[in-house]
């Protein structure tokens, strides 16, 4: 048995940087902000092409920081040995998010060789109220060790 | 009973223009294509920003084509009369979608006083085989007519 | 390429009368309507037991005529070579069924070589309104042909 | 603001009794463990019906303990002022139960004034791995207090 995570979270976020250069587009919105046994939490700063009327985020900003929370989790926990690909997901939009980074806590339920199941809660910085919950299921790559 | 759909085509796109510039932020990229009894019709050009390792489509692209088509569609068919909001959203990713535009194809299974259901599908425009599904609930606001 | 369906509805009902007798307990109360190429349909009679209060069905009889429906399916198309296992479901429930038999359309969107991806959609019998709406997956069995 | 739960274990328990005696017709197989503060556990013993192929519980059987465990916790949060309406269930199964009484501990991470949203881990009596997560939106009646 592996003690997991097999990756630290620079080797993730380096990981990262290589092979989806595009997540950095607007600058370097998105931090790996740690990894643990079946867990993973990930960040976002939110600029002016996430605001909605109202004054909160838009629903595909916390989709896309939930997936990437869910990928890097999982890359953390089976190592680079193959891209994990999303099959399922699904979201609970809860509250209005504030002007301000989200957090995205990850938890994978399950580890298994065929599949990969976890969620991801998502609060603004500093607020305990989560704003958005996302259940995702992956695909684990079949060649990984 | 109102007859549907409430906007035209013309009429959604404006408003979307008008409400949601952030969309356009990398050019005109979403175009309404259609709208319906209880239907729309929305798609999105590709671009290096949505490109992913294995000359793919991300899967936050086709989440954010999703949750617009279902807004527009909304939209057509209940008036521009306030704002929609997304209470849950569930994607089932297919097949690896070509580097080619996307259609996202709308369809309402109920619109009531508080909620809207429906489901969208995504296919690479000219391809029949959808590479994602989506099932949405959105929460209507109050003061319609 | 095999011609599908790979079973008739009489085999698929044979085999679940053999390997889920469990279902039969009140009754023959679920019935086989028909398989199709990616498709399939079910009906279920409703008793005393799926009564709810206001005089409509229980979501978990929904839920479970859903489940059958997915499963009858998915064995028409790939033939009885070893059981799907669910791996997901989500429903979205519409309006209140009435206390009529319920008919659930199957739909696979895929059918691929470790996952299957599909729809139910559930009414009462001789109604165009669906009830409640289902999407699944179901991990295939490896060992098939 | 009202100091939650607004119900001790007992009156849930009895109100189900009154409004829902069909959940009985197998026996008292269903059992209100706790309710807390947004939460409640509730408990279900397998028999016969609920057996499938290779010695494990059937999907329906959790499903249906899933939407109990979400309508008890509810209740005992919001009072018996009326009856929540199943919006949304979705389910990801995780590992095969074993034969023994299963578990759902139950979390709302919302209760608005028109929606409730939380979350059911369902787990094997006696172990820590849960077998099935559940994800659910209910419609809360305008009417209560």
């Amino acid at each position: 048995m592996t003690a997991r995570p097999v990756m630290t979270r620079e080797e993730v976020e380096a990981f990262l940087d290589r092979e989806f250069p595009q997540i950095h587009l607007d600058g370097r919105i998105y931090r790996v902000e740690g990894v643990g046994d079946l867990a993973g939490r990930m960040s976002m700063a939110i600029s002016g092409r996430h605001v909605r009327p109202g004054g909160t985020v838009s629903g595909p900003a916390m989709m896309t920081l939930a997936d990437l929370a869910f990928y890097a989790t999982i890359l953390a926990n089976i190592g680079p040995v193959g891209l994990a690909v999303t099959t399922n997901l699904s979201f609970n939009f809860l509250r209005k998010p504030a002007l301000r980074r989200l957090v995205a806590e990850c938890r994978l339920m399950k580890l298994g060789k065929r599949l990969a199941v976890g969620e991801v809660t998502i609060s603004s910085e500093g607020s305990a109220d989560p704003v958005c919950h996302a259940t995702g299921t992956y695909s684990v790559p079949p060649d990984r060790a």
